[in-house]
């Protein structure tokens, strides 16, 4: 992985677009949800195993730009890299891309924060940190 | 309650529309979901609460039929009955009307097992049955 | 195809999960829209196309059975079939499994009432209905 | 209204939580969508009319921070202003907060822009911004 992006394709749901005839705009956090995981999954150990052994990663922050509308059927590219793994954070961004057309569709970052079993912020242990910081090398 | 009706309103969000310009069929699902839960509500214990006491009912069968579409920014009425009540499920029963004119857009029933904190199907413990069947009298 | 299931693979998203920590059940809808727009597109014209061409399949009933829950991160396999074409509705059936056990997970019907493009129900154009039911042969 | 904020109350929803159990984020732009369409209804004009009358609003730029999470049944206020009208855009800040307690939940901005009925980027009508601004003085 070191440092280069990790790209999922997906194609878009009729239930995903709106009465504009396009998709509606919430969506496009869900394809950075799975574009994350498999960024995730390719460094070796998928997300779900991190949350079973307690260390869960929730959005705190996000920053969504919407640059030309996906529609229905349409296959679109997440581009997905990881820019920055500190003590008790990580951030991803995210380049969202027509796959037919390579036309920019959206570009996005979310910050997630680590949280412990119950909930509450935690520092990342420091097997995650590193294992997530192998995609930013 | 007894053995009548719950109306809940509710005003269609952008978000539910697809580009046939109409409410998504799935959101109905999630309309009865509201109906049920202020249906408990009603009958005296929210089913959070339910739920934080260990019993989780969860949607076994569902059936649907859309009779008119539902449009945004439309206020729709879900009347919720409770049918049913056995040992291990309970059975709603919904007609979503459009507020205004008060056509009748869908009608859907929905089964729910009673599940203990491992996922397990359990009986409904006494109490909660009685407690549900108050809505059937 | 010739009457033979059609088979979607897709993973299940964070964002499809609920607090039980299983698939919230009227997701198992829109996979059902996966899985009817695949057999679709297998048939030769995608369903984008013929709702270019003024022909709109809208869901009037829909059933659902939930046998075992999906979880986060599953792959799971939507077998679609195409049950019936008639005048004016198509009927698909749907079985979901989960691609790594083959446990079933849900089975499913929606039928479809076809629309103009001023969403009246309108009969399927005949070359639409041939098209359709070559899947059913 | 005038510089002021609108303000919506909304229950969660079962379905708007995740296996964290908590609201899925993406969830908070949803709420922010209805935030802003209480806020245009109480200036004097539903949004769904000026879509009828050829403006459509669509989101170009959203930001999210979540401050704390929102569970299921609670009810959540979404505080809505409108910061700036300009001759294509209009954005909108939201603060979400729990009604019961008035924790912050998460705080949130979307720029809109302008659109024909083509889809087409469009300078707002004059009457609209004119509309519009009123919320703003």
């Amino acid at each position: 992985m070191a440092g280069r992006a990790h790209t999922t394709e997906l194609r878009v749901r009729y239930a995903e677009t709106d009465q504009m005839g396009v998709v509606y705009h919430s969506n496009y956090l869900i394809w950075c949800e799975i574009g994350r995981t498999d960024y995730i999954r390719a460094l070796g150990t998928p997300y779900a195993e991190l949350e079973r052994n307690g260390v869960a990663l929730a959005v705190s922050e996000a920053s969504l730009r919407c640059h030309a509308p996906a529609r229905y059927d349409d296959i679109v590219r997440v581009e997905t890299s990881l820019t920055e793994v500190r003590s008790r954070t990580v951030t991803f961004d995210y380049v969202i891309v027509h796959a037919g057309t390579g036309a920019r569709l959206a570009t996005a970052s979310t910050t997630l924060v680590s949280l412990d079993p119950d909930g509450k912020v935690a520092a990342l242990p420091l097997d995650v940190r590193d294992f997530l910081a192998g995609g930013t090398r």
